[in-house]
């Protein structure tokens, strides 16, 4: 196991923020896998740095459990982290330009001809693959330079960097929170048999197209290659799995579940036949719902006033209940005013605010959600 | 019941907020009692605005069950609630001056010479009482006068105004809550008797002297009375009640838990002779423990990382288990270090975020406390 | 001249926000002209209210100089105003979901089969100008009726009610300011001829599309019209004009240079025939620079440090000289480190902040620009 | 000439901020002087980080020049300075806890009996100010060590540490700026002989007094002295300087200002003995103005609105002519209200905003100043 630092930020005072990179080593054969593991990239997501945490210390003394390279990367945005405005971290967007920290990725090989070439050249997958990679990886670094020319934009270097430690993985996951939330899966749709063996409880189906996060950045370069192979005629199947890994609540790291949460990303590791044993205990699955992102609805204020949060974060709603109330002390007649579930629904997140003006997301809820075997 | 409202602020954009002032008349007699209850002075602290709404739905068609009056202001800082960062409610300090919300009331009858005159001209404690309620509200009215000459300055005048509303009431509760936080109350000493019949688990006893906070700004003036009397050698007996009450954790309301916290209050102004019988079911009342403010110890951050809060709110913790631990991945042999606690202890509150920089407040706990039968 | 109220929040404490629309009714005849100003969308770009009063205090007592109708909204979005963060506005951006104020606009007429018919049953242009406001209007109600059924997000309909009071202007200014700046438009390409008459000094060429600020999204349906008459194969001069008007700096308002650009407006509406006259004295105009948005570059912070803006707004700059200068203490042998301009270049605004980390913007400028005679 | 770093915070993410010393030792005879110069306490306060740049390179290369020691702190505050909230710099306040940064210092020999030992002992001025300095510095330590048993509250340490710092000093110049302001010093009561020397144009007097602040906290322990030795009837005059600077506006350096700003201290370090000459050409002084601070007075908003800062800093106004106007569109009829000024005063500084609630800060000026020849 090594550790290696990366300067991000270099801030008015001079100070820097840096990042760490956890390598754990294990057996690496010609096909063996790397996973890239980042926690954090939204500052007050905090929880999947506990469960880097419990990964390193089942790991470091039994590397040989491990088929190939995983890397880790906590706190992988220095910047979000330590954006804090009082006891709070207002680490969602950036404070200047108002950018998502999670809608900083590019589609790197969009339009990209070289694609072409390596469909041209085929000849069977896995050196197809691989040359995939030496592509991304190349690509990345041509953007990075060329970022700089007038100085690099806030940020956009860091974000590519990232790009670029997982541009030879096999398995990407980027480990964030809701705001007060069940657990959660966003899975692209070549994804959705798989998603299942890694026993989360929500899954969303989300396109196998560009959203600028970097589930997707990470598997579009796929996406486009398994495209110039189809025009080609050749059917690939994409070798390579990402997913945005929601661990409930922002602020909060809690050692105990995430010891759980580390157990459910080991044992689909041994389903991908990265680890041939789960060092921790086997987790309990409940029952599995999907549903597809369009299907995945916010409910807004409707008004201002304080918002009591009616229904908990993996109830099942049924259509014309009440989801919420809204007090608001204008009208001493109707003080508490409920509001319904247009559908029915599977609660995923809330706000982790009573205090609410008119507009700002209450809810976010699985429609036509169904549940697997 | 009725409600006034009460411009508080004008804005750079023209729009002006308000304070809501809610008044319950009972049957008033010459001896009947006044309760003055305000929630929500820290703009984060929103659990007092839900018992104030169930105290209204109770007693607002039972209004016979009232032997007095009972003004309730709920939101009573709204430019401290509409301080919003992101959705989290930056309204703990004036952001402007830093100075916290409730720091900001005057020890109206400090040094003040009328009172020496109430003590000369002193017959009987009832109309003593009554004259410095006169004369309170009469100093008040003075001081936002004589503020004025430069123009107001930043919310005082309001802050006066909330002192001149409470400032003939034999009752002042300022409804309040921790960050994550167990139930508690701040009590004079010289009520620590008294306070046991509000219900609350956690009861912390501070000096009969000023800290510039609500529930101090409205005894001194009896503290001081009291104090004048003495030296003309009268024994008076304080005829009024302030406390600070802790409604637990910040940001969210819960209606549920908030009818059980009205009913301690309502069970109190029973006991008190204000209400002739409780509206809601009777609360159930587990242990009570007090100690002294000086024994109300902080733990801060001895360095910087993600802290695992250990131990919950609540909990009774012996010296040297461990409190917390800080999670930080500078040195990967150590990454986890437990902190312990350097005396017996009874957590009250902890740090709404794990993300924290060396020297945040981490915990407050109870050291040297005692439980009452 | 009356003024009406539209209220645009509701809060968390149940207290509202809302807009005040000021008509300066003229001379109304068949083919009179509307005019539609607002300003400070962004909140701390204050100096368009100033230059409003002018504007209503020069002709609220001379309306018959109005051929038409003007309508002023200062103070365009108090949620933005009032986002106050200390002393300073930080109203750039939707402090919840990152979006900047002045990219929330739709273009509510893309793709908008209507506009054929509109083309096939085209006789004149005034009847078809007429005709299109009329759709639009139509359209944008449509649109807010259909945002609201999960409850209204986050000021969109806000933004669509400016839309909309706009919708049947034939002139729409919207009035923000630079950081540190001097004075420029944006001019979509259609007018670049006209807007001369404006007597600003520096103009930025936008291409006639849409980008989701309020000049783009009042002048996209004329674009849209133009080609659905040019598939007809009918020559169509559009015959609106709307431009993003930037006054200088932020934060503070300066009355006496607002009445210099309340004259330069005026004497644009006397040019286009809206004001028989212009009630203020004759502006001066100094030189008049161009440039195509393209080569408006932007300088980011090579470093973290202390910034020296050595060139000043305005200024002309010759590749290779110094821009700015870099202060950081880390290095004793290299305090202060020179940075030269790339390219010659025209010094249109820059941070209002030495304070600068790694990445942050800190000149715009105009490359390859050209002067007007 | 050489650097120290020390470590002052260690963040969330175990990134550190640190304090960066820089020593120009000069010629050290048994008395010659020690200067202490910091900068940037206040996180947007920049300028004097400018000033410190200058004499660096005005003295790296001419420590002859030195009769003594010269040690200069910039960007003393790094916590203060990276609290950027989008480009501003909200770093006036602790955002934690809302403690003014330059109210953290401690009046570390208040009460102090070791001072009534250094009195017996006297012999002569100079040994007994060296035994105060020894003092004091083992005082700071102690408290430091002390301060550390719940872990150390936010920062406490740090500015203790930049009292240690001091603590040996003769001279102590602490530059700050004002927000829109014109040069001032904060002159104690002490010094107002000698303070025109730093040929600054306007000298606030304060009272020989602890008001938590770092010039006061470093005088103190000298008037502390002083008074002990009259106790024993020995007249001592304190040989000690200390003075708050103020170096004009907010956010943004000036080097070419700063190199006057740093002559002006250089000439005042040759009239102290300190330097045998100014390495820069001699400053021009203006005329110079001084006022008791309990006539520097604070103009507040009586209204919400747009201000228009009428007066500029640094000008005279007359009693009953306009200070500012407050643009509000309320009411049509009266859009701009003018506010008059209540005496003569000296306008030092105004707010940075025009977009203010009422009850802000607007104006700080000197009243019953006077002018020195």
């Amino acid at each position: 196991m090594k550790m290696e630092k990366l300067i991000t930020n270099e801030l008015g005072s001079g100070d820097n923020f840096s990042l760490k990179i956890i390598k754990l080593q294990g057996i690496c054969e010609d096909n063996s896998k790397k996973v890239y593991i980042q926690a954090n990239v939204h500052g007050a997501e905090v929880q999947g740095n506990a469960v880097i945490y419990h990964l390193i210390e089942a790991l470091r003394n039994n590397l040989s459990l491990i088929q190939g390279e995983i890397v880790l990367v906590p706190q992988a945005n220095p910047l979000g982290s330590n954006q804090k405005v009082g006891t709070w971290t207002y680490g969602r967007f950036n404070p200047i330009t108002g950018d998502n920290w999670n809608r900083m990725y590019k589609d790197v090989l969009k339009n990209e001809e070289a694609l072409n070439t390596l469909a041209k050249e085929h000849k069977d997958d896995a050196t197809t693959s691989k040359k995939l990679k030496k592509l991304l990886k190349e690509k990345i670094q041509a953007m990075k330079q060329s970022l700089s020319s007038y100085g690099p934009n806030e940020n956009s270097i860091h974000f590519l960097n990232l790009q670029e430690l997982a541009s030879d993985a096999d398995i990407v996951l980027d480990l964030h929170t809701g705001p007060i939330a069940t657990n959660y899966l966003y899975v692209p749709a070549f994804l959705e048999e798989e998603s299942k063996h890694l026993g989360f409880n929500h899954m969303l189906i989300i396109p196998n197209e560009f959203g600028t996060a970097m589930d997707e950045a990470t598997f579009m370069p796929w996406v486009h290659l398994q495209k110039a192979l189809k025009e080609h005629e050749i059917d690939y199947k994409i070798p390579f799995s990402s997913y945005t890994v929601e661990l409930e609540g922002e602020e909060l790291i809690d050692l105990e579940r995430a010891k759980i949460e580390a157990s459910k990303i080991c044992q689909y590791l041994v389903y991908k036949k990265v680890l041939t044993k789960n060092p921790f205990s086997t987790p309990t699955v409940g029952d599995q719902y999907y549903c597809h992102l369009k299907d995945y609805k916010t409910y807004y204020a409707p008004r201002g006033g304080l918002v009591n949060y009616t229904k908990k974060v993996g109830e099942l709603v049924k259509k014309d209940t009440t989801l919420f109330e809204i007090l608001n002390f204008n009208d001493l007649d109707n003080l508490v005013t409920p509001y319904k579930a247009y559908k029915d629904c599977l609660v995923i997140n809330h706000n982790t605010s009573s205090n609410i003006r008119d507009g700002m997301e209450l809810y976010q809820v699985m429609e036509n959600y169904w549940k697997i075997d």
